[in-house]
């Protein structure tokens, strides 16, 4: 009897060591993380470009204007604006279906990125001839390209005028 | 009793429409998606840079090596490579201690990362200097920074020469 549960435990541990073994998944010291989305909150449903190249890239081959959201996590600004644009049905149905879009947390090395200076939200418009449209711009003379949570009737605008592309005679 | 039932059905009308009109979630018309990871596939427990800039100042100010990873979604090679690395409890843990890490499935303007031309996947280390390891190389001749999966000890041995860091007297 003895016996027979000792081959039963030998058993039960080696069917448990060959599942722990080569199915051992990495888990960080401080614990599970919770994957990072490309979204950052903005919208989960949109497809979100990765990198400024690859965001003009997609603008110039589907012929859609490009919106590059600049923010970062920490910022009171940013996270109010995340969530008016995140909840709003509309907004997410026109940049889903009408634009490209890429949010970024860390300034490119674009100059035209920057009219007015680094500061964050900003929203830049840039056409798919690759022109950033620095004549779309929100309602504080301060700050050209940025938007507050009580201003998306002036985004909608501004979104419309980025639909309007520019004639480019090549 | 049919007056009573009516007032009951407005109420819930009401109700109904109430919840619908604030909280109306945009879903494309294709169907939901599953939002995307900046991982990719690559780890989603790992802290991933989103672009080349920010993965850059990452590498300066905690003084740890990037592995800047290129690859597709819809290539063979790049799979094989992903499921792999992504089930290695050893790489994944280096990789997350003692590395900055980027994966990206669009080319930078950065001529420094294609020494020998544009090809997937491709591991290209730098330094925390700002010097791309060009001299850090995988066992392909005509694809110097191709690793296959039974390339996984070269690719430590790559990982390990990149954590000797450059001595740079600046």
């Amino acid at each position: 009897m003895i016996r027979a549960v000792l081959s039963l435990l030998l058993v039960l541990g080696a069917i448990s060591s060959a599942f722990s073994a080569g199915d051992k998944k990495y888990i960080p010291k401080t614990g599970k993380r919770i994957p990072q989305t490309l979204s950052r909150g903005w919208g989960d449903q949109l497809i979100w470009a990765q990198t400024y190249e690859e965001a003009l890239y997609w603008s110039r081959s589907k012929n859609k204007p490009l919106l590059v959201l600049f923010h970062l996590e920490d910022c009171p600004h940013s996270q109010a604006m995340r969530k008016v644009i995140a909840n709003s049905y509309e907004i997410q149905k026109i940049l889903d279906e009408e634009f490209i879009v890429l949010n970024l947390v860390y300034e490119t090395t674009d100059k035209n990125l920057t009219p007015d200076g680094q500061y964050v939200p900003r929203f830049l418009f840039v056409d798919p001839s690759m022109t950033v449209r620095a004549d779309i711009v929100g309602p504080y003379g301060n700050r050209l390209y940025a938007y507050e949570p009580q201003d998306l009737d002036v985004l909608k605008k501004s979104m419309e005028k980025a639909k309007k592309l520019l004639k480019v005679e090549l």
